[in-house]
């Protein structure tokens, strides 16, 4: 449970530049699995997605995947039937090297939107990276996916089952156009675990849901997302093949313990972002409604910027609240908390609340605004962070 | 149909300086109507509505109203019970000093939410707002009426009809929570027509939608929007009845085309704002979705931080258009353009398009990005603003 050295047996990471767009740095990444591995992926469900994303969908249907490639600084979306060809060149080069079947091989890209591949430069760093493949290679590859992410995203767990240590190693990229929808900008997760492939999938499908398709940055969806869970199968335990077993229970809970980490650590990096914020929604009729009032909230840029600013503007979360398209809303039942100050209730400011007290909890790198509706039982929960001029300046320089 | 002074026959305004959060300013605004006049209004759909909206919306169905009473720097929103106590008092104020009933006064507030609303400060200032009155008072009451806007926003026209000048004004005020629902922050139109209760209303009701109801600078929906449109009946023209009759359908086109001036003055003027964008969804299956995708283009923070930047950056438009919720949205059908230059055709850039044509025309300070979806032939337009430093410097800064 307690955080490990970064190392899944049967999984083995090299790294390369390639010199896509950045200069000096590794920008591309391939991942072996065992032969005994299995591997799940989800991926985005913005209609617009990237010839990788496409690509990868595709082979993961024919064959099982032995190796991931994935490059930084090229997204490899919104380049037509070029990208697509692109992206199977790239994977020729790994299978090539490799001595494997193209269709085993899964292409991730992260960057531009609308740039061809420099599919000559990948594939002449494939065969430093292949070269490069090793165990311990986690801490190069979360450093070469990065794009405009100003930390590596890196986290490493591990359990006991039966008396043998059971892996789990974790890492994403993201900072900007991140509203995950199937999953995060890209997320890397493997175990040592050998466990069926439909299992595997049921795991992660389950995972994304609480961590990486429950944080916002800026609302943005991007072409590129995925999330891919590996099992090397290099663990003594025996394969996993019941999900009512207590082994696939806790695994369950780690690999999803490990997303939520991942993902917080994506929106503590989010462009710009100086605060992560958790927006709890509660008392609502059904999780949909609980959902759609606590991303009006994360999303709207008034908020946002109240959350920089640190000033409890609790106006600009009611109006959120108010405009989030609930039928029949009694603001008059509405209650807003900052953490465990209560400062709205009845539809208006709470008369004990002091400005002061807003203020302190607002000040912290980390806190909670929780609405409640008082329709009803359920409730929905995400995590974003502040809007800064920070985030302006990315996003305005970036590119240009 | 040309500018013409501000004057409207049978309408005066006087302001006065209440104090209420501006300091050497006027911040309170009578507007009065002659007792031939007809009023209608449309409110904020935002389900937490400020008291003064609920009381106007009450009066209105309760008296024809004889007099606006307009406070700049607190919005009494989120203010609860002694909120809605403290709009009725300051129509208390406008009753007495007018000697008409308090139903025939409509309150409203613009500016901080959840302050309560200096009652004794504004009636003690409405003596002085009520001997003001005079029907050269649009320019002070449009500079009475601001909070964050740089600028007064008023415009007028005139056209002839029957050999008889027809009037119109109209002043508003908006700069930031703007994506109206049903109009815009604040707007007040008066022309001196005479004409019915109901068709007033069908006039500004379609006057409103590709207006007010077709803009947006950050997607929040204000708690206090609302706009009034006055027909003072001083015109010695017989009254509009008919909604078939030429003078109704020609004050319908102007009381529109005056609503379109003004949003835009708005969007212009959108806090932090520097470029003014028309979003033109075009090929859709129904006008909702073509409304859907413009808003999702208009509302992306990352599109919108390339508007500031003047960046070409089509990859994030197409993103936003692939996230709108389209069912079946087939990428490969989608065309984008800037003003007349094609950046996207098939999902892809365009062979022959430059960088460099695609910045000469997203340096402009307005233009137009026009999306083909290639699923139908309907059409919706918006219009919007960039997202820049300043707005997030108005926002964080304001109030604290």
């Amino acid at each position: 449970m307690s955080s490990a050295r970064s190392t899944i047996p049967g999984i083995r990471l090299g790294t390369a530049a390639a010199g896509i767009k950045y200069a000096d740095r590794d920008d591309l990444v391939v991942v072996e699995m065992a032969q005994t591995a299995t591997c799940a992926a989800v991926f985005t469900r913005n209609a617009f997605c990237a010839a990788p994303v496409q690509l990868a969908k595709r082979h993961l249907t024919q064959e099982s995947p032995r190796y991931l490639l994935i490059n930084s600084g090229n997204a490899n979306a919104g380049t037509g039937q070029q990208g697509m060809q692109d992206a199977l060149d790239s994977c020729h080069g790994v299978a090539t090297s490799a001595g494997c079947k193209v269709e085993q091989v899964l292409p991730f890209s992260t960057g531009v939107i609308g740039e061809n591949l420099p599919v000559e430069a990948i594939r002449g760093a494939i065969p430093g990276a292949m070269g490069s493949l090793s165990g311990d290679g986690w801490e190069a590859a979360s450093r070469a996916i990065m794009t405009t992410d100003t930390r590596p995203k890196l986290r490493s767990r591990q359990f006991e089952f039966e008396g043998v240590r059971v892996g789990l190693c974790g890492m994403a990229k993201g900072a900007g156009m991140i509203r995950p929808d199937m999953a995060t900008m890209l997320a890397f997760l493997a175990t040592d675990l050998s466990i069926s492939q439909a299992l595997l999938r049921e795991c992660l499908a389950n995972a994304v849901k609480p961590s990486f398709n429950s944080i916002t940055v800026d609302g943005d969806t991007s072409t590129n997302d995925a999330c891919v869970l590996m099992a090397s199968g290099a663990s003594s335990l025996a394969p996993v093949v019941d999900r009512d077993s207590p082994l696939y229970r806790q695994l369950e809970h780690e690999v999803t313990e490990l997303c939520i980490d991942l993902a917080r650590e994506i929106v503590r990096d989010g462009e710009g972002a100086t605060k992560l914020v958790e927006i709890l929604v509660q008392g609502a009729a059904d999780e949909t409604e609980a959902r759609d009032v606590a991303y009006t909230i994360a999303h709207s840029p008034l908020v946002k910027t109240a959350l920089f600013a640190s000033d409890p503007n609790w106006g600009r979360i009611l109006a959120a609240v108010g405009r989030a398209g609930l039928d029949d809303l009694d603001i008059d039942r509405v209650e807003i908390w900052l953490d465990d100050l209560c400062i709205v209730r009845n539809g208006g400011r709470v008369a004990e609340y002091t400005e002061q007290a807003g203020l302190s909890v607002m000040g912290q790198k980390e806190f909670t605004i929780r609405v409640v509706l008082g329709r009803g039982g359920e409730q929905a929960q995400i995590v974003t962070c502040d809007l800064s001029y920070d985030y302006v300046k990315i996003n305005a320089e970036y590119r240009t």
